[in-house]
C-alpha cells in the first residue's frame, strides 16, 4: 500500500479561500507574513509526517509499548527519533506566545499541519497534541513564575505535557475524583490514582509535565471543589535545570484496541512521600482551568477525525486503483475496482465527508484565532459563542464520521481488509477511540443542545443560521450547485430553524433535551458541514477565476460538494424525523 | 461483566407468532411435533451457549491458534470439548434430512438455536456454520454414493466442512480463479491454493470436508468453467472408515483484527502428487452447486448479524445498569448511567434493531423451510422468490447494523469499552467481518437489485409490498401503534413502491443501478425491517390476548417497536432523497 501524502491543496484552499486567513490575520492583529510561506510550511509539514512520522506507524502498531518494573516506558522504535526531528524543526511551537519561544503562527495554521501528524501516525500525534493542552492551560491560568519555568520547553517541545482527569469511579463525572492535594510550604503535596493519562510516561522527552486534578482538603463536593495542579516528573529548579525525581510512575499501561504505541498510563502520584505539585489557576477553579485545556484538544480530536477520514481515504483510493477484479458496467475486460460503481460511491462518500470536515473543523479553528485577537468587544463575543457552538459539533460529527470513513476503506479492501497486513484494520481500530475521550460523543450532544443552544436562548446558533442564509443570499451567478441542490440546503437551514425553537420550546424539560441530542448534533453537524460545502465551492469558483485553483481542483471541489449536498445532507432528514418523532410523545 | 443469556422468550414469540410455526409446518408437511418442544429446546441450547462456548469466547481471543511446521492447526483451550458437546448433544443434526441422520427439525429452529452459538462464540460457531453449508451443497449437488459416505458424519458433526472459493486474484470475481482439477480414474487430482479458509484446518474433528471450486482442462473461461469438488483432508474408504491422508495442508493463518480462534487459512492442495477429489454436481456447474450452499450460508452469516447484536446490546445493557456515574435528570444522587436519557437511546436503538433483525431473519429462514416443502408449484415459486429477495436483505442490513449496534455497545461503556478487558472491543473486532465474508454487502447491494428486483420485472419485491399493505390493511382495532406511527410506515411502503418503478425505468443503465444499489439495499431492508416489527406489536397483541405472553412482554414489544418507527424507520428517507438525486443527475 501507498503511504500517506499530505492533501497540501486541499489544505491550502481551505486556509486561504474558505477561512480566508488573509482576513483573518488583519482584522486580529496576527503576523501576516505566514500567508506568503503556507505553501513551504505545509509542504516541509508533509515531508515530515510522509518521511519520518507515517513509516513507524504500522511496524509501531505491532511492537507496541514496553514497561518496565519500575514503571518506565519505552516507545517503539523509531518513535524517539521521529520526535526529536518534530522538535528540532520547531513543530512544537508553531502558534505559541513569541514571547515564550513560539512563532506566532495562527492556530488555524498550526491545525492544518498537526491534521498530518494524526493521518500518518495517531499513537505518535497524541504527545504532541497532550503538549499542546497543557502549554494552553498552564498559559491561561499559571503564575508567571510557572509560565517562565515551563512553557518555554513545553512549547519547544522538549517536554512534553499531560491530563491528569480520570479515575476509575470518575470518568464522565469528574466531580467524583479522589485524588488529594494537601498545601505544604510553596507546593502542594499529591496523593492519588489517575487513569487513561495519554503519553503519562515515556521516553521520547527528558521531562513530562503532569497536569493533575486533585482535591483540596474541606473542599465542596462535586467539581466546585476540584483544583488543578502542575507536576512534573522530574522536579525544576528555579535555573530551569532538572533536579531529583518527583515521587509519581506509572503503574502500568491498558491494552486497547488500538493506539498501541501510545501509552494509555494508570498513573500513580505520591505512593512515598507524596508528589510535589504547584497550583494552577486559583483553588477549586480547577475544572474551569482544565476547559480551557479541554475545548481546544476537543477540537483537536475532531481534527484527529479529519485526519482519519483523510488517510482512510488516501488508502481506500489506492487500493481500488491497483486492486483488479471483475468487468465493470460500460468495461469489456477485468480491471481496477476502482470502475465499479458502488466502489465509487463509496470512494466519493469518503472524499466529501473528509473534506467537509476539514473545512469545518478549519472553519472552528480559525475562530481560536479570533477569539485571541484584538476586536472590539461585540465581535469578540459572537466569535466566542462560535467557537463554543462549533466545538461539539467538529468533536462529534467528525469523529462520528470517521468511523464510517474508516470502515468504509476497511470495506474496499474486501476481505483483505480484515486482514492486518494492509493497515486499514489498524486505522479503524486507532480511529475507535475518537468518539470516547475529550468528552464522549453523548456528552457533546449534550453540551451542545443544554449549554450552547439553550444555555443562550438560541443565540449562537440563530446567528449561524443568519450566516448560513447570508451564504444562500449572496450566491454567484452561476453558481455551480443545481438549484435542486441549492433548494435542498435552503431547506436544510429552515428545519434546523425549526429544531432550534423547538428545543427552546421544551428547555426545561431535560429528559426530552436528552434523549434528542444525539439527533441534533448530529442533523446540526450535517447541516453545518454541508455549508462549509457549499461556501467551498462559491469561493473555488471565485478563485478559479482569479487563476488561484486549477480547473481540475475546481471541478474535482464541484464534484464532491454536489455528493455531499445529494446523498450526505439527506441523513439530517431522519434525525429531524426522530427528533420530532420525540416531539409529539412517540419516542 | 455478565455472561450472555440466550433470549429465549423472544426467540420463543417470534417462531410462534411472527413465523407462525405451526402453520408453517402443516402446509410444509414438516414434522409438528416441534412446536412442542421448542421452549425445551432452546433452553437447553442456551444452556449449552451460556456454560460451555460463551466461557471460552474471550480466553479463545487472547489466546488465538496454533499452526506447525507440517501445517497442523491447535485449536483455544477448550474450544474441542466444547464441540464434543455439540455434537454429543445432535445440536448440528437439527435441521438435516432423517434419512442420513437428521432430525428433520425446520431449518428456522435450527436457525435460532445457531443465533446462540454466535452470540456466545463468533470464532467458535464458525464452524458448524461451514459443516451445515457443505450439508447442504452435497444434499443438494451429490450422487447418492458421495452423500451416504459423507453427510452422516457432516451431520452428526463428527466432520467438519469448509469451502474453498477464494484465491489471491479472485475473490468477488471467483471466475478468475486458478485451481486445477484433472481426471484420474474414478477421481480428479486438484492442485492449487486457496485463501480465506475458515477453519480450514483445526483439531476438534477428526476429519474436515472440504468443498473446492476449481477447473477442468479445457473449460470456458470465467466461471462457467469452475466445477465443484469434494477433498477430505483424510481419504474416506468404502466402508465409511479413514483411510491415508490426501495430499493437502494449511500453510498458514491470516492474522485478522478478529475471530482470532477461528482458524482463516491458506489452503494448499495437490503439492506433491495431487488431492483427491470428487465431482459434485455436474462438470463445470459449480459456481450453480456452491451458491446452493452460498444462499444458505448469506442467510446464516445475516443471522450472525443477529447474534452480534443481541450479545453486544446485552453486554451494554448490563454494563449500564452498574456502571455509576453522574447526576441523570429527574434524580438526585448519582446512580447507574442506564438513567441518562442518551443512555437509554443508545439501548433502545440497540434493543429494537436486534429484536427487528430477529423477526426479519427468521422470517426468511421460514421461507426456506417453504421451499423445501411439499407445496403447489405456484406458492412454491413465491416463496423461492421472497427468499431470493429476502437473502440479500437480510445478509446485508443484519450486518451492517451489527457493526452499528457493536459500536454503540462499545460507546455506552465509555474508556473502558476502548480497553480490551471488558470484552466488548473483541465484539466490535471480530463482527467486522460480517460485512465482508459470503459476498461484500455491496455485492449483496447488486444482487437486490439487479437480480432479485430488476431481473424479475419487479415481482418478487412487489409481492413484498403487497403484503406490507395487507398487514397495514389488516389492522388490528385499537393497534397499539399511534396513528403518525402508522402512517410513517405506510409512507415508507409508498415510497418503495416509487422506488422499484424507477429501478424498473432505468433497468438497463447499469451504471445507475450500480451506483444506487446500497442506498436501494438499505432503504428496502429499513422498511422491511420496520414491516416487521409492525407485524410482531400486531402479533403481541393477539398473543396477549390469548395469554399467550405476557403484559411486560407485550409493552416491551409495543415500546421497541415505537422506537424503530419514530428513529430507525426514517433512514429510509436519507436514502430515497440520494436514490432521486441520481436519477435527476445530480449525484
Amino acid at each position: 500500500m501507498s503511504n500517506y501524502t499530505a492533501p497540501v491543496e486541499d489544505m491550502g484552499f481551505v486556509l486561504r479561500e474558505v477561512v480566508e486567513l488573509e482576513k483573518l490575520c488583519s482584522e486580529t492583529g496576527l503576523d501576516t507574513s505566514t500567508i506568503d510561506i503556507i505553501d513551504t510550511v505545509l509542504d516541509a509539514a508533509g515531508k515530515l509526517a510522509k518521511e519520518e512520522i507515517e513509516p513507524i506507524n504500522k511496524p509501531g502498531d505491532l511492537e507496541g509499548l514496553k514497561i518496565n518494573s519500575t514503571g518506565e516506558v519505552t516507545t517503539a522504535t523509531g518513535f524517539k527519533e521521529a520526535y526529536r526531528h518534530y522538535v528540532e524543526g520547531g513543530w512544537g511551537s508553531l502558534q505559541f506566545d513569541t514571547k515564550y519561544g513560539g512563532q506566532g503562527v495562527p492556530f488555524v495554521v498550526a491545525a492544518s499541519v498537526q491534521e498530518m501528524w494524526h493521518s500518518a501516525n495517531m499513537s505518535w500525534g497524541l504527545c504532541p497534541l497532550l503538549t499542546q493542552g497543557a502549554v494552553e492551560a498552564i498559559t491561561h491560568n499559571a503564575s508567571d513564575e510557572l509560565k517562565q519555568l515551563y512553557l518555554p520547553k513545553l512549547i519547544s517541545g522538549e517536554w512534553s505535557g499531560t491530563m491528569n482527569l480520570t479515575e476509575g469511579d470518575a470518568g464522565t463525572d469528574v466531580g467524583a475524583l479522589k485524588t488529594r492535594a494537601t498545601p505544604e510550604k510553596d507546593h502542594y503535596l499529591i496523593r492519588g490514582q489517575k487513569i487513561y493519562v495519554t503519553w503519562g510516561e515515556h521516553d521520547m522527552t527528558e521531562n513530562i509535565v503532569h497536569l493533575v486534578l486533585a482535591r483540596l482538603p474541606n473542599t465542596p463536593q462535586g467539581v466546585k471543589g476540584i483544583s488543578l495542579f502542575l507536576v512534573p516528573k522530574i522536579l525544576v529548579n528555579d535555573d530551569g535545570s532538572l533536579g531529583e525525581a518527583n515521587d509519581l510512575k506509572a503503574l502500568s499501561l491498558e491494552d486497547k484496541i488500538g493506539i498501541h504505541a501510545c501509552p494509555t498510563c494508570v498513573m500513580s502520584y505520591g505512593d512515598k512521600t507524596g508528589a510535589i505539585g504547584y497550583l494552577v489557576g486559583e483553588e477549586n477553579k480547577g475544572i474551569q482551568c482544565m476547559f480551557t485545556m479541554m475545548n481546544n484538544a476537543r477540537l483537536t480530536v475532531g481534527l484527529q477525525g479529519v485526519s482519519v477520514s483523510e488517510r482512510a481515504y488516501q488508502q481506500a483510493l489506492s487500493f481500488c486503483n491497483e486492486r483488479v477484479q471483475g468487468v465493470a458496467p460500460g468495461h469489456k475486460e477485468a480491471g481496477p475496482i476502482i470502475r465499479h460503481p458502488d466502489v465509487r460511491r463509496m470512494l466519493a462518500n469518503m472524499k466529501s465527508i473528509a473534506e467537509a470536515s476539514r473545512a469545518l473543523t478549519y472553519t472552528a479553528c480559525a475562530e481560536v484565532d479570533f477569539t485571541g485577537g484584538d476586536l472590539p468587544t461585540d465581535d469578540l463575543d459572537q466569535h466566542k459563542r462560535r467557537l463554543g457552538l462549533l466545538t461539539p459539533i467538529v468533536k462529534g460529527w467528525c469523529t462520528e464520521t470517521a468511523q464510517e470513513v474508516a470502515s468504509l476503506s476497511l470495506q474496499c479492501h474486501g476481505g483483505m481488509g480484515y486482514i492486518e497486513e494492509t493497515g486499514i484494520a489498524q486505522i479503524v481500530r486507532d480511529a475507535r477511540i475518537l468518539p470516547i475521550y475529550e468528552g464522549t460523543n453523548g456528552i457533546q450532544a449534550m453540551d451542545l443542545v443544554v449549554r450552547k443552544i439553550i444555555g443562550d436562548k438560541g443565540l449562537a446558533i440563530n446567528e449561524l443560521i443568519v450566516d448560513m442564509r447570508k451564504s444562500l443570499s449572496s450566491l454567484l451567478p452561476g453558481s455551480p450547485l443545481l438549484s435542486s441542490q441549492i433548494d435542498r440546503f435552503k431547506g436544510s437551514v429552515d428545519d434546523l430553524e425549526k429544531t432550534v425553537s423547538l428545543l427552546l420550546k421544551h428547555s426545561t424539560n431535560r429528559k426530552f433535551s436528552g434523549s434528542v441530542a444525539f439527533d441534533v448534533l448530529m442533523m446540526t453537524s450535517t447541516i453545518t458541514a454541508a455549508w462549509k460545502m457549499f461556501v467551498s465551492v462559491e469561493r473555488a469558483k471565485l478563485a478559479l477565476e482569479s487563476n488561484k485553483v486549477s480547473s481540475e481542483f475546481f471541478d474535482d471541489k464541484t464534484t464532491t460538494a454536489q455528493y455531499f449536498i445529494d446523498s450526505i445532507l439527506p441523513r439530517y432528514v431522519s434525525h429531524f424525523m426522530a427528533i420530532n418523532s420525540a416531539d409529539t410523545g412517540g419516542q
